[in-house]
């Protein structure tokens, strides 16, 4: 008899909304249940100086229908993670440098801590949240999320990365026309 | 024997992450189900040029414990509703003028559509997404939640009009200084 | 990288227990998440004098692993929605006219109420409700359930129109033969 | 440290939408976790020739936030259950005599079967069903509902031994007058 | 139209997280609905003098979806249901003989009962429990997990019967080499 | 308007199936939100050799109501975390030496893997499971549960050292019962 104590997603067969249909538990290792993306030095280049490498159930199928999943964050000084939000409650360990870490609440009420190693906060579910590295050299933390799919929605690039119109960005952000055409530049949008 | 097919909630009695604790059932009457905070006119008289009008489980205790809610949205001509998220999915029913409504996913795609009267338009759980009234008369329309507190967060005042330092909201979300305070000045918090 | 924030429906596929497998969210456009089936005017012509235009995910595939639903609920003068249940909660606003409505609990008391224009009810999951045009017009409400397919279950086609041999409605029932057979005969059924 | 691994319900605590508060854990002995009311000989005595004997959290407050629950169903030659429903899913065993069981979906269509000692049958959650003992001597069953305050709502009682006025009844049933009248009299309720 | 108020599994079908794809419903008669594996006598010829018989979604299908599922346990003199857990909770209703059962909870306290026909005892989620046939007849009973799926997961046999290597048995249990060795043996393994 | 995004625990209150109730939201401050007792050196000192601190609920309170939790685990060069299992799955990282790690199916399949520095592994819901140190140093992992409260019930322990009668503890493994009194013995229960 095949296993049915896991699914690990098997992205070739229809996906549903609870996540990928099951790889055939008789093809599963047990490699599947190993993820080594995290191993190593991890470079940030990009405009807010971080790397973000992510173990969502689409790059770690094992996770799949298990609903939790990782990510490995690392800052450049001075880098930052920009606001941003997920479908679940995010947990984050500090295991290098010292960062800034917070989240808001619906009442615009911003908690937020510097952080030092072996630190744990958590964000609560679908509140937007940000971390940024305050300390004199680079930092690295691990989150996790209660979600094998939880979505990591990027507010800054939401708004200017993407296909929205710069006048409905304006609109809905208030923002004046320059700056989002600023944002839009910035990010390779206009 | 009292019934437990409900559970109003108290919010005299202590909450518990699932939602108020219920009112003794023997108390409730029939009255306790409906809400009427939706009736009349509702006139838009902030910044955005909109009224949000909440019914979630604060306001309406019946919702406590059966995973729904609803809003109502009243827009000037012009106003509009800024992007903004929820820990659950929405769904909208426009019943007066027309809107744009559109949501973002974490590709940074929108999905943005014109709706009219009778139309329905579907945001998924957490996604950012905004109402624009785009019609020459005032607009009006019902959104329902599935989740009793389903959380209202408003991208623009969640940076701008609470107790985040501009130093921090400037850094996570790349926008310039200056327009970092315009914002908070809009919003009254600088 | 295509989206996997949600899952719009895709009734070719095999369909799971928690929904539809998810169309190729690559041939996913904008307008996939605009419903437009209640526009305009309904008439009800069934011996209700009821009009039900149900938004559930098998009409309105947007709708599929989001866990919300809709429909729209026209009735004429004296027009009723008879005695129903579904699997989940239910939210009702209403837009044309005054209905009565009203839900009984498992201790059978009856909580109903009449709804003026812009009030909502809300009916706890499962429980049977029901609602009158009670009004001098024709009525029209909306209606949100927190369930993609949230079952509309009539009780009386349940017992009546379908394949329910006439001698065990009538046992379960304890109403009389002759009602029965009559009833089978308002649905066409025997 | 007091066990959080369940939860026995307190019912002079106040309720929440999940349930009951929790008994201090460390006044908790094993006689919490079973149940006694099922020994012996039930004898039915209603008007449905059942005796139905409730074993759901309110009565064994084990049950609390464990999601599960039980009834057992003892009928007359002849008794039934009469058609109603729960919150829940239910799978029944007959353990004595010969019983005819069956739901009805939400196409009308009833599924119904004569089972035998050991004969288990599923009722797909919400869906309206009855049992009717159709053997020569009385019959038990055992059933289990996957909550642990699943509801028993019975259509016949909710319809008509309440305080629904015999106006709305009539309504919202298609019945004929002098039926609902009759049916309220059978339940002392007119 | 088909009827989605229920989900019978097909195993022929791709598998997902929560469970198989649905066999088209117009396929599905009444006769799915029903389990007869149950029926007649059992007799226990293993080790541990017990007989299991298991009415899981992979036996019984039309549980598929709906979250419960059963199992009939018989004991010889003296059988007994070795040191397991699952995924769900469960509830027993001994219906022949005398047993003791209990559970431990994470303080390592052993909550546990004789049990005589009729009673009901409840395991909470995951927590490790047992049965022992203390009577001097065989013995039998039900149990109901609030899952379609809920695993079954002996504890003895996870450590001896498999694949897991010796000297790995030995260092989590703490065990002795030599009774590791000899559990082996008892399960054929070495 | 107090926050209803997060609910921290609160001990003094009574708690409920999903969790504490909700301490005052206006006395919840941005240090609620983190854990420090991670930080430092942490030195094994039991049978086992390892040390686990656990973030559960109980422990740091901010995780009521959000679904998720953590652990440290400290091993020494040979420590053990012995065979375990939890009401949740289990994510690990990694970060300080080299240890086996692995889980057993209900086929008795073992899953087990020697892990480097970043390595994650996944333990599905409620599968027993355990971790080796096989390095020449201590080792160090945190893991994170989907669950505020997920349960720790270590296999040993429940067995051997709480108040399980000896007899039973043989009569539910089919160890010797020499093998026993020698397992209580090594907890100090006998």
């Amino acid at each position: 008899m095949t296993s049915s104590d896991f699914c690990v997603g098997d992205p070739s067969l229809p996906r549903g909304p609870q996540g990928y249909a099951c790889k055939d538990p008789a093809k599963v290792t047990t490699d599947y249940f190993v993820y080594t993306g995290f191993r190593g030095e991890k470079t940030p280049n990009n405009v807010f100086g971080n790397n973000v490498t992510l173990a969502f159930s689409n790059v770690f199928p094992a996770f799949n229908g298990l609903g939790i999943s990782m990510a490995r964050l690392d800052f450049v000084v001075g880098g930052v993670i920009p606001i941003h939000s997920h479908r679940t409650s995010e947990v984050l360990i500090l295991v290098k440098g010292s960062i800034i870490a917070g989240f808001i609440d619906t009442n615009n009420t911003a908690y937020y801590n510097r952080l030092e190693i072996g630190d744990v906060m958590v964000f609560p579910q679908a509140m937007v949240h940000f971390q940024i590295n305050v300390g004199k050299t680079p930092a690295t933390a691990y989150v996790s999320l209660n979600g094998a799919n939880p979505a990591l929605q990027l507010t800054p690039t939401s708004l200017f990365a993407g296909n929205l119109p710069a006048n409905i960005a304006q609109k809905i952000t208030l923002l004046s026309r320059k700056e989002v055409m600023q944002m839009q530049r910035i990010f390779g949008a206009a």
